[in-house]
């Protein structure tokens, strides 16, 4: 068991409410996630507002995965000394722009002086109906939406110093907020890929207590790639044509790759935490 | 105006939410706090199990101060490559106890490794009647609970490399939730003492549009000594000895130091950010 998780272990006997993307308290759903100067970007791959985007968004990501809307937002925000006044106006420029987008509020959070950029974003969202790593059912229907493989790619671009487009996913997650609400009453169970599709799917072949049957071997360019931010989810074979035609009235490619059956699924990529 | 203030100045124009111990949402109130290596302690200072109880004291301490009663909890904990299980553990032991004082559940967050030891904490907690900093009225006594000065002294005592007393506040803020709740209905404003009287009196001088008149000198030792995590609050003088009945039952110390007039007050201690 890698660290993390140790350390995780350690909080889940106290509740049940710790596992999934997102805390479900009765309407509410609270997600946090960090997004720190050299752990996940260093400096010279992305601007300030880019930086300040991406750890909106890759919060935002864990809403929508719970089918919830983001309604507010703490940020703690450790800023570099030499920073200079208009640094600090890109960077908060970064956040607001993707608050205003989503139609969410910045409430508060701290601001510090530290040795490098170090973000953790609270976002607290709404739903009506949560879905959970947990919901998987038998002969569900297991899909990904968008293209993944590319932040891979991007990722691997980037310790070569080679430079990416701005339309990159890496540096620019596309969510798929509009249509995920949409189909949300035909889907069971949904996450959102951050560390990458295997990883996520032995997470909730653990959580569904399922195992998988792929349709067709899916290369580990395309399985251990990180930092997608696409969905993953199941659902009954029966609400298949429904979800692929509101996938195509908001133009989001869908992939079906595999159907849960008894047993459990253990992911091969390498581990990549600590 | 320090770079500190310069940022959240960004994002006050968006929201009425900003400025506060807390953000309040109908009977919930938010507040996040960061604890970072470095940037508040250093780690020959304190046990990791002190450090992960403080993250969380000084969180819990702005639930309290905005009249509300923490209930859950978020955690970012950014953690050293070379931490060890037995550390892991230490730290999580910190967090667990304090939440389990205070009758809160940790329910998420995000766990990363890092260079140095970085925690950012938010409260979820609940309120009937927030109490603000913008409440002080023409007339109102002010107050402090608690011993002002101590925390500057041990911090001093610190850089010079000598030990402090387990019991010390810096090491161990000592919270006054159960008397501050039985007071609440009395109280007009309120907020905790995390960068100094003074500087704290400025920021209520600023959100209730008074000034204050001292009863008598306070030394800077005592006004320029931040982290005491003791409660500075007004209320209307016909509550005086209400209040201080139910000092006395829950053993706070008072100090009654001025009174609130028209006018403006403007901090001297040394700016401590940036």
């Amino acid at each position: 068991m890698n660290k993390e998780d140790f350390f995780i272990k350690q909080f889940i006997s106290n509740t049940k409410l710790i596992g999934d993307d997102g805390a479900v308290i009765g309407k509410w759903v609270y997600s946090n996630d960090a997004f720190f100067e050299n752990v996940h970007f260093k400096k010279e791959w992305m601007s300030l507002k880019q930086i300040a985007r991406k750890a909106m968004l890759v919060n935002i990501s864990d809403a929508i995965a719970m089918n919830a809307k983001p309604k507010y937002a703490l940020l703690t925000v450790a800023i570099p000394k030499d920073y200079t006044k208009s640094d600090l106006k890109s960077l908060a420029k970064g956040f607001k722009e993707v608050a205003k987008e989503f139609n969410l509020e910045i409430i508060g959070g701290d601001t510090i002086s530290n040795e490098k950029l170090d973000i953790s974003v609270t976002i607290i969202s709404k739903t009506k109906k949560p879905i959970l790593r947990s919901g998987i059912k038998k002969d569900d229907l297991l899909c990904y939406t968008g293209t993944l493989g590319t932040s891979k790619r991007d990722l691997e671009k980037l310790f070569k110093k080679e430079k990416l487009s701005k339309e990159s996913k890496f540096i620019r997650p596309k969510l798929h907020g509009e249509f995920f609400y949409k189909i949300s009453k035909y889907v069971n169970a949904s996450m959102d890929i951050s560390d990458g599709l295997f990883f996520e799917l032995e997470r909730m072949s653990k959580q569904s207590s399922v195992g998988f049957e792929f349709f067709y071997k899916i290369d580990k360019e395309i399985g251990c790639s990180g930092e997608e931010y696409e969905l993953l989810f199941s659902f009954e074979e029966k609400y298949k044509e429904k979800i692929e035609k509101i996938a195509k009235k908001y133009d989001v490619p869908l992939t079906i790759f595999a159907k849960a059956v008894k047993g459990k699924y253990s992911c091969e990529c390498a581990n990549h935490h600590f």
